[in-house]
């Protein structure tokens, strides 16, 4: 049984994470933590989240000091900030957890990138060097090793995910970059009161277009140039993502079809739709990606989805958990 | 021409008013305002309510001096918080204008609900008994005559309007107080950033109950002691209320109907149901309030259904402006 | 490991049926039907609800002979139409199966309701009288023994849970009799095609006044009258139920935190709340009835929230195979 | 004063039409009239849609014979399925009406479009031929002149105001086909009753990808190739159209705006954002489009919005009965 610690447990993606490791075999959830200046601190994690009334009742300890969390954990998830995670990863790294990260805060080697996109310069290049990212189904072997994981963005999942097996098997144009059209719920957007997030006032919109932090995340790990323009969609949860992309000249369905059967017909949370495209409805509350296409002449439509807070987050995270330490992959997620 | 001046433009009910007042042919809208220390001071109106962009393009002043801001206005529309309505009334009243308060601080003559559910002691009792209550179809002459309208809260407005036709014509059996469950979009929060409008953790649920302030404002205009349960609803906009009474001994459905018909023959913004009952989406983005009804035995249950920020709020305050000059009752509203 | 069959497997109810017992580790689920007539007969289950792809992609197949059906079947739940189950009820009993009718068809003992509320007259009062009526927490012991359970209706649970223990405890006026308000989502109406499940027109309002068909079974198994008062919600799934009573002369908030208290302390799928009410949200997608209560002077208003799908319907169905089968009483539900 | 006829008034775009010419100072509106064959025929126009309940509260009179119904009318609007105005249209022309078609049936010049798309071979070339296509900003001049205006699609609407500018203006690179993916509301698909329709069904997913009918009316009327991705998205009213295009080497910022202003300086109905680009909320229940884009290196993301059933249907076919008639622009609209 290994102790797990999730920090962040007041946030959408922390509650998930509680979840997960509450009904997990082989883990014991043995702390919610929030940060020490959080005004939720001292409170009941079931509070906060009331569906897990009577089911998870821990309360949320305030992170003072990490040596002293860090004690008798084994395994630590951080739903924090990028900067708090940038700052507390390498004390629990130092006092020997394994550490799942998911911030964006070790997932991008160009260290230019935290200047520019995330306010911040990295301090800890020697842990970003070797923190292994979480792509689960393209990085298994280096995620079986890794003291430090860290776990994709939710944007990076689905767009990776959808357009990898092209890539990797030559059959696209980059010439033309594909086009990320996706959108997003808004507890992507965290649990936090905002006027963005007000009840009144989302509405279907993009924003952060050419300057989003997920389109180097997304370039650097696909290896290719893209334009990635997110949309705040008007419900709570999920991705869809459509991905127009031209392919090289005589490249059939066929060779798509088979390029995705090939990549995930042993990957247990990656759907492939024969016929068809997903809806966003398919994934919601599951930890599936689903993935479907249509192509027309030289022109390919993918559409992928995902659950923001569960495959685009902590069902990602508790996937490469249970590769990290040979667990069957889907263990506690379906 | 009557210049007119709205205070609390930043918000959902003076957004509605501005618009009102934009397209009424006897109103020049010379400014709108908010208070002094509001982060929307000195923004654009339309980026605040981009519907509104090319229409509205005013900036949001700073409200400093009430008599500066009085200076060559006619009437005032306050969309403002019940305390800075209570304080800054009197000077606009005092420099002349008629001033519609679309807050709670001069609707009810009982002082001391005050203290109790708004939290403030209240200074201005000499204008609070001057007000005039605009329930506009039950007000009609005290309204010609005030400088002062204190426009009703959106749970009261419905709620009245279902209930006084019935009470004044001695149909109910009172011993057994009439039930008032109702349902309000988020917008009657107004427009603010809280956890609680927040929009993933927006969910059908009750509140205040037995303490909310609309119940004594509806006790006291009706004469009656009522249940009044408020629940915050998954929508933006609307009002739908759901009343259980108790009939006296032997009334008919068809003196039921004619207390109605007799109330609201001539009342343009009260549309009756002879059959069935309203649904919310009849009235929304609109200024009615819809009334139906159905028996059994010696028991009734009213459907009464508004938009909460028009006949519950701007709607009537401009439907009161109409009454007190003399306008057509319906000016700029249909 | 018990044989369990599913008729109705395409309505949304069904499905969750064919989710909870595709993991359960007492059953195997070994086939899904819709009635023969169903446009979605010879269909994959996964193609109607896609959230199961690659998890449960059995087909749907017609159910055109009982005795066939029944081969090989220890238990089968019935999500079919009233006037279905009414008809089939019999020959799955006579087959020797346990049948879970989640429709209303065996759920009143009085048979004048079928002929007045449902449209039919009831052909089978001998299977009538044996059926247990499945409200979990309250009847345990019948459900033991029965062969043929009636799983009670979305607002029957919610509004027997809230109001048993306090009639129970003889702590209500039942001159007044309590008001239930309760709001449904759409989900409720069924899977199909019609203008009032359309998006479109989808609007809160109540429905059914005075007329719905739960009233009586409400009144029927709490012995008392209540004014029921059912609305249809702008959401998909879950029940909010706001109940409204008179107290007996001195009784007091304790008294009724007792009787709740002792009526579920044992049971796991009634969360009570000792403060404040539930929403919505604390229940959707969890087996779960959650309570809470206000009082003020002699007046008690009470929330009850359950998912209608789950608790309301498939979940308590589940709840019984388990109560009838001595499983762990929550198994596959949590 | 205009005397005006609807036909296809049961319907949502039917209504807005209603609306419109109820409230316009140049029109009677003489008749709303449904299909001969329609469910809805003779019901009360304000049944259907409640929200017009003592405002338009007109029979539905089916449409049994043209001749008779055109009789006394200057102007009718087919708010009709596309086969029934592409039979139709001719008579209500013969009979000397002006007609405004809002269905697909005269857009588009290349008649094989009908039978590849629209599953019936035009039988009416010669009034093809001379049908305006109402893109009302765009097509002045025709549309003053001519006996039928065909009013453009909803996503055809959005697209060709976003893009015409540019392309007028040689700045794309239309070797790379510019990427349109939008987003409508549930009520593109019309009032009826369907699963695709249904509450519970509802989920954002791209649809009829590389075979929607709009695609060849945009690349008809823009002269260029377009890759169109329409989706269906949770929400009733409303198109966002996310639009990435390449530009010719060189090209700026500057250049692009200038296009906007030069094109639309003197149109009331499309609002031009300097900075930032529009959300859905801005237009929906208004009459405008909205465009805002953004450029980096080469790359161009517009982003236009417009409501479905107004510019994108009901109000452009009021602005173009405006321009054909000497009208204000905005009469009725604003």
């Amino acid at each position: 049984m290994l102790n797990t610690l999730v920090v962040g447990a007041s946030g959408y993606t922390g509650a998930e994470l509680a979840a997960y490791l509450h009904r997990h075999p082989h883990t014991n959830l043995i702390g919610l933590m929030v940060s020490a200046q959080s005004v939720d601190a001292d409170k009941c994690f079931s509070d906060l989240h009331p569906q897990y009334k009577g089911i998870i009742d821990l309360p949320l300890q305030p992170l003072t000091d990490v040596t002293d969390a860090a004690k008798g954990v084994d395994v630590v998830f951080l739903a924090t900030a990028h900067e708090v995670s940038h700052d507390i990863v390498p004390a629990f790294l130092a006092a020997g957890c394994i550490v799942f990260d998911l911030s964006g805060a070790y997932r991008v080697q160009n260290t230019q990138i935290y200047q520019q996109y995330y306010g911040f310069k990295h301090k800890y290049i020697q842990w970003l060097e070797q923190a292994a990212y979480g792509l689960a189904e393209w990085q298994d072997e280096k995620v079986k090793q890794a003291q430090l994981i860290a776990v994709p963005g939710c944007y990076p999942t689905v767009s990776q995910l959808s357009l990898k097996p092209l890539l990797e098997n030559g059959l696209l144009d980059t010439n033309h970059w594909p086009v990320i059209n996706a959108i997003s719920g808004v507890s992507g957007a965290g649990r936090k009161a905002t006027m963005t997030n007000s009840f009144c006032e989302v509405s279907l919109q993009p924003y952060g277009i050419f300057t989003h932090r997920h389109q180097p995340e997304i370039e650097e790990h696909l290896g290719t140039r893209v334009i990635f323009t997110p949309h705040l969609g008007n419900f709570v949860r999920g991705i869809l993502a459509t991905i127009t992309c031209k392919l090289k000249p005589g490249v059939t369905s066929g060779q798509i079809n088979e390029a995705y059967q090939q990549a995930y017909k042993d990957k247990p949370l990656v759907r492939l739709y024969s016929k068809g495209v997903p809806a966003l409805k398919s994934v919601v509350g599951l930890p599936f990606c689903d993935i479907g296409f249509v192509v027309q002449g030289d022109h390919l439509v993918i559409v992928g989805t995902e659950d923001n807070l569960l495959k685009g987050a902590s069902a990602q995270a508790i996937q490469c958990m249970n590769i990290r330490f040979g667990f069957e992959e889907t263990q506690a997620l379906l």
